[in-house]
């Protein structure tokens, strides 16, 4: 029901993705961080996401990747937590980052899923098969993807995204 | 009034019910986990669903238990807090938990409610006598249940459900 | 603004108000509480509660207290920051805490305020002059204040009520 | 798009500004503070906010400084990160601080922009060339700004005034 949405276009690149590539801030979290008078000391993520990075790998053989500007330790727990192998922090340019990953997995760009919220995500959302991005996106996003998810980030959008490549990928969620 | 929107069958289900199992994430919470340098660090947790825990043992008799496939101390702390006696962690089948609670209970499976917001509940689901779902579970979960919550998970979906098994018990809530 | 949807007997009692008695969980906060592996560790507040707090005192000559069925450190240190001095932890009769917080101040059952949100609230709720609620409160408790708050406990109702006492007591807010 | 509800006035009093004042609780976050048995604790800021401080810099040269009443460690812990060199803490008479950070900028008041959302702002609202304030301002407040923004404090309403000033100053954003 989720794919519904789709454009026929849009399903045939969701189709041929082998690798989820995501932001962390504002989409697996709701963009918010908590400080102490210690600095950055929360980040808060959905344990309905973490279930869709395991029936991603499971169900459909499609791995996640992590890319951020930020330099995050909680981020990376919570990676940890998921079998996340690929972290990469500190992305000042993540479209240079997405063709590293894609180097390493031996695929191709438009084998290349992408999940991102604001405007320096535009390069990479650019390079990718599949660019979608949560319902409450920076409007210049989600005028560029195929896709904007009907939840926003930290609220499921990953979940959602992970449900329609593995229907996508198998015919069924 | 909660329970207006209750069929005949789920109100007879619901009247029959002597223990109430619930999933914690997503449920006794809105799915959130707050991850720090540390690791998962905290879940948040609302005081009118402990109030709930409290009046059904205290009006009705039924005793509340948490099945989760998680392992969180935090949840064990507030668990202790309402004095939750069964609380099973890194359940990988939630069905065999809820089975292993019935014989301990002395309860057949139709004695049992149950509250669960994801596909890893869907086992859990179709064994007990009444099954139920806060507002935003996943759309699979919701067409398996007996009862959807008007309440979302962690904003009061567990309480609606505790008055209306004192209601379907007792005539009143 | 506020009071235009004050009945003349809301206003009439709210203009007698000397004292503002609240519950914690639920008015103060949104009922939410954190859990980490020591146990209850966060509670959320408002800045403009407090404020509210603040105006109440200095502008109409109102006090706060609060009284809640919970022994949280964490409220102890909110209301120190607010200079409000009667705090009473583990109220099991709340109507009784009320007495007794009458008869320190040396005024009668008409002159408290209350603001309280679930069915322990009840008892305090039918004995003070002016008693009101979140807008999220349980049902049973809005069907038995003055007042029905326009918003939600933790998001503002606190201060809304905080207004209205003004503006009852002065002309203005 | 953003600015398409500015009036002319209010998008001449834009294009002017030159530094960007913002209070913090309410307007960087939703106006919660978290309170642990150690006192406050956390607040929660927004990541596409503090984009925003970088695009004003980088963009338009439009430094931002922070003026509140408190005196919070955490917030201290986020204006480093974000390489702000201005933080005004325990502010009694914020106009008075404004009038401070213009002479310390070179500037004159019209040459400032101003953020805020309660009572304690309207001094300073009344003095700055460009006011505004988050969508869930006090109404006193957002009767007195020249522009309330679509978005509600800690939810993005910083970022929308920052896109807004870069827009009028550079004619994009």
């Amino acid at each position: 029901m989720v794919s519904a949405a789709l454009t026929e276009d849009a399903r045939s690149r969701a189709s041929r993705v082998r690798l989820l590539v995501t932001d962390c801030d504002g989409v697996l979290t709701d963009g918010s961080v908590y400080y102490s008078a210690r600095g950055e000391e929360l980040k808060r993520f959905l344990m309905r996401d973490g279930m869709g990075v395991d029936r991603l790998r499971r169900l459909a053989g499609i791995e996640t990747a992590i890319v951020t500007g930020e330099r995050s330790a909680a981020l990376c727990r919570r990676a940890a937590k998921l079998a996340i192998r690929d972290v990469v922090l500190g992305a000042d340019d993540k479209a240079a980052s997405l063709e590293e990953l894609a180097e390493r997995y031996g695929l191709r760009l438009e084998e290349l899923g992408y999940l991102g919220d604001d405007v320096n995500d535009l390069g990479a959302i650019e390079r990718v098969g599949f660019a979608s991005c949560p319902s409450d996106a920076m409007a210049e996003v989600a005028a560029a993807v195929h896709y904007v998810c009907m939840l926003p980030g930290g609220r499921g959008a990953f979940r959602e995204v992970a449900e329609l490549l593995i229907e996508a990928r198998t015919g069924s969620s």
